[in-house]
């Protein structure tokens, strides 16, 4: 099959995030204009400068989000495309994926992409949590993902000693970023006799229910220097969708996931990348759950199937290991409001090549890499940001 | 703004639809897969060499249609990319705009855009029926797109007749469509006197609640003389969104709609087109009611504001008028399954383009446009598709 390549076409000029959080004072609209006037300011455009625009919201709220349309009013874009794209937890860097296609296809020079997503008020509402639709009650998130982190580590010997310190790691980091929903260190002890949610993750083993929103400006890879000297360059996407219903796909084995073996596949060899963990200088990565963190290494290419948890107990994806993974402070630490994750990932690793990463600062990054996957397993997003 | 242009870069190389109306005998799934074999069949395209899939659903039906992945296993597209669009009534054609880009865009060779939408189950299974959700109880789309309706009629001195007329000029093309909703021809004297659903507008002043599902095969137009001699090229689209509140919109004058406007300029200027009403040869547009398809004449430039009821007084867009609207019998008649209806109309134009439309054939056809326009106004997409 003959694909095409983006690297080197599309440039990352601006970046915003808010923070994210129990944001019951910010509406879903007041979310929208604040990350999109962050990356506006960051890249130094105004509405009027952007052509287009992408729109990430996995679950509309109270309409809000249904369509492009909605971010029109409060970021003042009228009169242009705006899309908006779901899919599963890639919904945001899906996003990021179809903008960054279209301004490759010499369509639009400057595209805002946007990711928002309300979590919160849901109930309040009256709006059912979010089960799988198509398999049925009691399989929520951390039930399903569970099934497989059972399999795995009876497959593999892996306790959940091993799972806690991918919390540890990740609460550590977002304990020093200004942005995050928890902002507060945990100790092992700590995740390992916190409240059981469905075995084996406790609640620190659990993302966090989070609002939030980020947003990114994209522009043709030649007139980027024309905004700023430190953009960066999309080097790789690739997005793999399987089956709808991956637990039912009798090939499926329990122990990673192949959409994000697919898609990372996709976007390595657009990047002309062979040997990711050596090449690649810092990775966020879908950590929905501890365990799932543990297979995104083995399904990205960071080491081979069963053994990632040498990468978490050794320390080598802390900040100053030699592959550092969310930094950020990953879904664990920093939340995941669904349509917002993939475009604030990206936002992470333009701040980092950015050198703009503080204390969580990995020296001399050139090339990172951001990661989604939903369904479970039906879709994956791998975006690959590398320095001109 | 500097804008760039899709022509005659992508290419149209299959088309499929299924027979739309009450489908009670298919699920989503089986629209899908039917609608998705008969477009690789029109191509002559296996699954295996999909690239890359684009789907257009407005509402998912119990979490079907939510992701790309839903549409994974019934078509066997396992492994890449399929992003899920949905932009109101401009959903199925967002997802062939955004298909057309990524091939632009040089990533993929052939894609897939598939529009489904299961509308007829949704009482049973106690999902409300839609409403604007951001406005209020009551705000229906016949409600909404009456009051503009009301304004207009007022305006410019127009009676229920001309509407009228509309109802029977497109139920006349559908009772010649064989995979139209409603294949039957209705009098003046029926219309005018069928139930009232919202003043002005009577029962057959509205558009059907249908099940229904169409797909497109897309490929760069450098390789479309591989597949067939009578491929289709992409000449231009525009996509305009505007405030998601359109009717709270203080410069709104409820006698047309801007998104329409921008989004035909758009398409024009990408197309080369300057004098539409006679460089177009025929179009499908987006007749939700009656008044719709005549403001729509004006908005899409084929006669100034206040003049569409001269066009369809005067017969003019009858299949054998000078510029044919809703030759498929149009929203009115085919039927209108909110996320296939955008690809259902570019499988129209493709169907006349390629003098394969029977009866209702317009002779010598060889530009033709698709328009969709939701919200009610808050977005319009236009294409313009033509022979080489």
């Amino acid at each position: 099959m003959a694909h095409g390549s983006i690297k080197d076409k599309v440039a990352i000029i601006g970046a915003g995030c808010i923070k994210f959080g129990d944001n019951f004072d910010q509406s879903y609209i007041d979310m929208v204009a604040a990350a999109g006037r962050l990356a506006m300011k960051d890249a130094g455009v105004e509405p009027s400068r952007i052509e287009a625009a992408w729109l990430g919201t996995y679950l509309p709220n109270n309409g809000l989000g249904k369509a492009g349309s909605t971010i029109a009013d409060p970021l003042h874009l009228h009169g242009i495309p705006i899309t908006r794209v779901e899919n599963f937890c890639a919904t945001g860097m899906d996003a990021f994926r179809n903008a960054s296609l279209a301004v490759a296809a010499g369509m639009y020079d400057v595209v805002l992409v946007l990711g928002c997503e309300k979590m919160k008020d849901r109930a309040a509402r009256g709006i059912p949590r979010v089960e799988h639709p198509s398999i049925g009650k009691g399989t929520t998130a951390p039930a399903l993902f569970a099934l497989a982190a059972n399999r795995y580590m009876l497959e593999y010997g892996m306790p959940r000693e091993t799972l806690a310190k991918v919390a540890v790691k990740n609460h550590y980091n977002g304990a020093r970023n200004e942005l995050a929903h928890m902002q507060k260190e945990v100790t092992e002890e700590q995740v390992l006799k916190a409240p059981m949610i469905s075995e084996p993750f406790g609640l620190f083993d659990c993302c966090p229910t989070t609002d939030g929103a980020a947003a990114l400006i994209v522009c043709r890879a030649d007139i980027a220097k024309q905004f700023r000297d430190d953009y960066v360059l999309v080097k790789g996407i690739g997005l793999a969708a399987f089956s709808h219903m991956p637990y039912y796909d009798p090939t499926f084995d329990y122990l990673g996931f192949k959409s994000t073996q697919t898609a990372s596949k996709m976007a390595y060899e657009q990047a002309g990348i062979s040997d990711p963990a050596r090449e690649i200088d810092l990775a966020e990565v879908h950590d929905c759950f501890t365990w799932t963190e543990i297979t995104n290494y083995e399904d990205l290419g960071f080491c081979k199937k069963g053994e990632g948890r040498h990468l978490i107990e050794e320390g080598r994806t802390r900040i100053d290991g030699d592959i550092p993974v969310n930094t950020s402070g990953g879904l664990k630490s920093f939340g995941h409001p669904i349509g917002a994750s993939g475009v604030r990932m990206v936002y992470e690793v333009v701040s980092q090549l950015r050198g703009q990463a503080g204390e969580r600062q990995v020296k001399g990054a050139s090339l990172g890499l951001a990661h989604n996957v939903g369904g479970p397993g039906a879709v994956s997003c791998v975006s690959v940001l590398g320095l001109p």
